[in-house]
């Protein structure tokens, strides 16, 4: 192996495109239905082929994200397009299939301070809630995608415990899970970290059921992608335009920008079966209705106008 | 080896910190002389020990950096530390000397279009007059930084072939330069294009000789700056503040900010030598000098105040 290629570099990657979710539920704004799904269809357009579409929380809890079933219901209609929605509950899980979903994504936190925080459960809790949906969700030929939160850093306990990280990637994949999406919430993984955990969740389960989920708050989203996919991960998520911020400082980018990850992955000759300049399109409508400038570096070197010379 | 480490890995980076050269000639403003060595001495503070200060370049051509002898002048002396200017020729090889530097930078592109728009002359032009710039320099005992610019991308011809940058780097240590440092001035290198030309010059030359300078343009600074160490590289450019912006992209950034590689390295437990949280003090300076929040990842997420919730 030469330069930066390991025995386990994969030669395409999937990106899972979270901007209508994960994205939309940290903007301040309410973008109405038809919106969203102007958005996720430029999406599908672009090539994506795994989109988190909404939540099915309580509409109290996430106002942005109130629309779920009017927005699942009016989704393209296109085969082999993958449309997750966040459950958090059984209740959760009945909507999103009345509404006709076949893929859900649950979330958890791996510290006990974060996890409270964010779905008021201990973990242990969580994990209970974790495996009815899981049970249900196989009995039902539901995909289930386990977001493994906080694995790396929290921001309120510091570093994590890998061990911690590695406890809960096996139990939910023995669980039935599909796939455990490793998740750096705050942005503060570093490409060190980011090889020894997959190094050995790899090691363990294969590459297949592993996802990767970072954000670009401290500039490493990148540098932690490639450490990544030298331990073999192809599964990312990103989101287009950067769309959604960093609930932790406001001033601060949150997740990783599609277009930046997916201009990354071209230029190292890694497919990804996407067309940046349609995502890059995208970009530019996602800069309309957020009302600035997207935080992606590749929309802003190629198409902010340049000044008059 | 486990995860990112490789049998090369550097345990301790040393960094150049370019802004008051590379950063403020490419901003819109003149800054004074004594803002200037303010900047300069918080770097000094805050561990830097390898500055480039300025540049002597015809006055008409750079106006930023027209005081370069009086902010030579006024340089703290602190052992240890070394200065360095931009030298375009032998006339001003001979001011720099007079205002008593030891130490010199030389520019050329590794592409003929951008050597010619940049400084008017061929490669083989360049090639000569960096001959007897570093011959000169070797007989008065004056430290010689060949930049090898352009090494990765030209924004003008495209991807480099780099045999041109592996012969041009050759030549230059042979020369008798003491140091190259290969430069990604549009911010389009990636992390296999950089670990490939890394690993061919450790090889050749070993890696005490060989530095890189990468731009944050298309967010891949830090991912290559990582796919660098794998190769043994351990000395990097960067600016604070991310000052400088990008001459080919109005809209985005240009140098990497210093307190985001050194994050970065401190967070993979690399040693610096340099003080963060005094980094980010100056730049915060920068901030009101230049009249925009910086764009350094880092300093956005820990100092850019967050709203009251």
């Amino acid at each position: 192996m030469t330069g930066i290629e390991t025995a386990h570099w994969p030669a395409r990657v999937e990106i899972m495109d979270v901007a209508p979710r994960d994205g939309l539920q940290n903007e301040p704004y309410l973008l109405p239905a038809e919106k969203k799904l102007r958005l996720i269809r430029g999406l599908v357009d672009a090539g994506l082929r795994a989109i988190e579409v909404t939540s099915f929380v309580h509409p109290k809890a996430v106002p942005q994200l109130a629309d779920a079933a009017e927005v699942v219901a009016g989704l393209p209609q296109r085969e082999g397009v993958a449309y997750y929605a966040l459950i958090p509950n059984e209740k959760g899980y009945e909507r999103a299939l009345e509404a006709g979903l076949r893929h859900i994504a649950l979330v958890m936190s791996v510290t006990e301070t974060m996890n409270r925080k964010n779905i008021k459960m201990s973990v242990a809790e969580s994990v209970e809630v974790a495996q009815r949906l899981i049970e249900r969700a196989r009995g039902d030929g539901v995909k289930v995608r386990m977001y493994v939160s906080v694995a790396f850093v929290c921001p309120f306990e510091g570093p994590v415990d890998p061990e911690r990280a590695f406890d809960l990637t096996a139990r939910f994949l023995d669980m039935g899970a599909d796939r455990c999406c490793l998740t750096d919430a705050v942005g503060r993984a570093n490409p060190r970290q980011v090889a020894h955990v997959f190094q050995t969740l790899a090691g363990r389960h294969g590459t297949e059921r592993i996802a990767a989920h970072f954000h670009n708050t401290y500039d490493l989203a990148l540098a932690n992608t490639v450490a990544a996919m030298q331990q073999g991960i192809r599964f990312f998520d990103a989101s287009i335009g950067g769309l959604g911020g960093c609930p932790f400082a406001p001033g601060a980018t949150g997740n990783v920008a599609t277009e930046d990850l997916v201009n990354l992955l071209h230029q190292m000759g890694v497919e990804t079966g996407i067309d940046l300049d349609k995502l890059c399109d995208l970009s530019e409508y996602v800069g309309e209705f957020s009302g600035s400038v997207p935080p992606s570096a590749f929309y802003r070197a190629t198409r902010v106008k340049r000044k008059a010379s």
